[in-house]
């Protein structure tokens, strides 16, 4: 998992993505103009989840289908298949060449793309209202008629190799964060980075790729989210003259992954390279998600990172950067929508003459005085209200809201889980607060990065 | 893998061990009273593998069954199966009660017991040869026999999870080893502790362990290693007549697993606890096994822990213990009995005033001094010497030379290899030493795990 802020859990979709990466909402706006975002949920009778989400803003519509199957699912050995498969997912299949569906949707001015991530995998376009069948359509056809031959099969891997070469292996940070995530997490299985590691990749073939496809793409392991300028019932007529002609797949056992033990230590991961001039560290916990959380604890560990560094009003920010001024960037964020445990994670970089370790102290100090002292209920009140204004105010965002449904869905909860989540942030206590800050911070039992200069060895 | 030295890559056979553990070998001996440990090598009909080593010096017989199989091989989420299988085979069969086969043991004065490691489990008796057939039968009756009842499997998982309380849990050695061990195995599967963690060992249940038994304990997939006062004939005789009487079990999947990703950063796991009272420290690198490597680099990969730091001769020791006065110990160790790629140790711990840091900068300097300038051939010479003397002259220890043959057949090695190693250790250069130790003991790509008393944090 990245260094960047994972606001509300949502996944930026301009680019086909391997794992999580920012995706902040607007700001705050007027609480009267926003469109409630009921969702209408149904189940098509191949098993094929739907959520409808009406937004009659505009005559657009975006349209996802979700895969509950990311990198936390692939078999040993296997690291980077999901990954794979979702640009496998662009090749021609029996009905259609390879390249046909990105050219309908260009042609309409939509736009398209796909990502994966560790829990799933989802492909989606934007589109006028009248083109939405074409799309199910399109997205029905590749579910199950894609022509996976050796010939594609090894041009798509040479691409995500490259796709590996530049994106990870040529650029320190990605390099020492697969190192880090692989140190944090020491048995469960977001420890391997979503593009897979290179040997590993260099080995996927065609057998693979199939069983792979025959086992996860199937209608019953899919989530259909359409928010838009839509009638539900005229999309589920469609989803249903679309998707509902696929054949229901052999059941799926349950997503029980391994488990992380207790970690009792506290652990660094260091990476001096000549590329990197300024140092910068980040340090990470295991926390609860979402979905392993008791209730109430992934919104107060929500909160405590939206107080403590989500954002230009948080504490470290206000104490590093503007009042202490050692710090260029300082925050804190948390990664709630995961199937399994997740991190929560504090950054931070040093500017002008102060160092590394002044930064890194200073952010431990602001982490034991809420874990002592709390919060006050006024900044608890005022970080309520920015975060729940950046749930509900996502106006310019539709497909955001599709993200929250989509990934919400994909990680185990379901619709009610996304409309009474605003609720539920408006219930935590500052004793909440305290308390997981107090429970889940501890600097003894910490996984800490640090990327440091050439010169800078023994920072 | 624990910071014990691992003399030849054997194992203790005392106890039933988890996991690699000290087996240092007698001190030299005269070169011609040597038995010349020449092995037989034969194939029983259903591929059991048998290798007998005669050894007339007592009337005295090591019976060993190696199954290719250990905590590496596991399937995920399923971590500890391997040695709670080890457990199981001493539980009841059809044919004998539970204990039956430990009093026939006894009652003829033997030894016996099991253990289990990353690549393999072994079961091992030493009786009198008029008792081996009996220990045959026993050991070929346990191979497909066992009656595995829930109540079994219930009372020795009780078993083996108060071992891993008393043996890991109540330990910070322990604790530390088992996390340094997942931050330096990124992604294979060494970083998984032979004994298990908790949270898998407590669901394994009985439809794991019969897949289990069923899929590898097959006389296709053992060797069986018989040393001592025998015949190879007669010993083959009685394999057929024993072992032979089962069916071949299907085959099994070549044992590909996945590989370690390059290290590209320098980690440290840290664990402080009121228990410790002298701090210490021990740092690894990955580096290839006599399974893995090219020709040459796992001999001088021992050669070069033999000089470094594998008794009191070595540089280690006389500079930092004898000459300089800092330490309370320092070593070295490899482990290259392994099928995969296995890890190169150093350790110390510093006396008196001195600091871990200094005793720590210390062993550095002593690796950086052998990475510039190499070994002297006098030094290569006494070290060459040492080391094939404690390889030849295990005159009191048969069933170290059992386990030679049995770990090495276990983990992708023939007995050729068992009879070559002398010759091939002796034609190690001076300039492969200085070679590996520049290549692989890279201080920016290493693993550190400390263990500090409470008072000492941030030493």
């Amino acid at each position: 998992m990245t260094l960047h802020a994972l606001r509300i859990g949502l996944l930026a979709t301009a680019t086909a993505l391997s794992g999580p990466a920012p995706a902040a909402l607007a700001g705050p706006a007027p609480v009267e103009s926003a469109p409630d975002w009921k969702a209408t949920n149904l189940l098509l009778d191949n098993g094929m989840e739907v959520v409808v989400v009406p937004d009659h803003r505009a005559p657009i519509v975006t349209h996802m289908v979700w895969y509950k199957i990311g990198s936390a699912d692939e078999p040993p050995g296997k690291s980077g298949i999901a990954h794979f498969f979702e640009h496998l997912m662009f090749k021609a299949t029996a009905n259609h060449a390879a390249g046909e569906f990105d050219r309908a949707v260009a042609d309409i001015g939509g736009s398209n793309n796909a990502f994966t991530s560790y829990d799933y995998t989802a492909f989606h376009e934007t589109v006028p209202p009248s083109a939405l069948e074409q799309m199910m359509r399109f997205e029905a056809d590749r579910m199950r008629n894609l022509i996976l031959t050796d010939d594609v099969i090894k041009t798509e891997r040479d691409v995500i190799l490259e796709e590996r070469r530049s994106r990870i292996d040529g650029n320190p940070q990605a390099v020492l964060d697969e190192e880090v995530d692989a140190t944090l997490w020491q048995n469960q299985p977001y420890r391997i980075p979503v593009i897979g590691w290179m040997q590993e990749m260099e080995q996927l073939n065609r057998t693979d790729a199939k069983a792979f496809y025959d086992s996860y793409y199937r209608p019953n392991n899919a989530v259909l989210v359409v928010a838009g300028d839509v009638d539900p019932d005229v999309v589920k007529a469609m989803a249903e003259r679309t998707y509902g002609k696929i054949a229901r797949g052999p059941d799926l056992p349950p997503r029980i992954r391994p488990v992380e033990p207790e970690q009792n230590t506290r652990r660094t991961v260091t990476l001096t390279d000549a590329r990197v001039s300024v140092p910068s560290f980040s340090t990470q916990w295991v926390v609860p998600s979402y979905h392993t959380a008791r209730p109430g604890e992934a919104e107060a560990l929500d909160l405590l990172a939206e107080i403590l560094g989500g954002d230009n009003h948080s504490r470290l920010y206000q104490q590093l950067v503007v009042k202490q001024g050692i710090a260029s960037e300082a925050g804190a964020f948390f990664q709630g929508t995961m199937l399994d445990a997740t991190n929560f994670t504090v950054y931070g970089s040093p500017r002008g003459d102060a160092k590394l370790s002044d930064v890194e102290a200073a952010v431990d100090a602001e982490i034991a005085r809420i874990a002592k002292d709390g919060v006050t209920d006024d900044e608890l009140e005022r970080a309520k209200t920015r975060y729940v204004r950046s749930m509900i105010f996502a106006r310019d965002k539709q497909d955001d809201m599709a993200n929250m449904y989509g990934s919400t869905l994909a990680t185990g909860g379901n619709v009610k889980d996304v409309l009474e989540w605003p609720d539920r942030i408006r219930k935590v206590t500052a004793e909440e607060i305290k308390t997981v800050a107090a429970r889940y911070l501890v600097f003894d039992h910490s996984t800490t990065g640090y990327l440091l200069p050439q010169q800078q060895v023994g920072n």
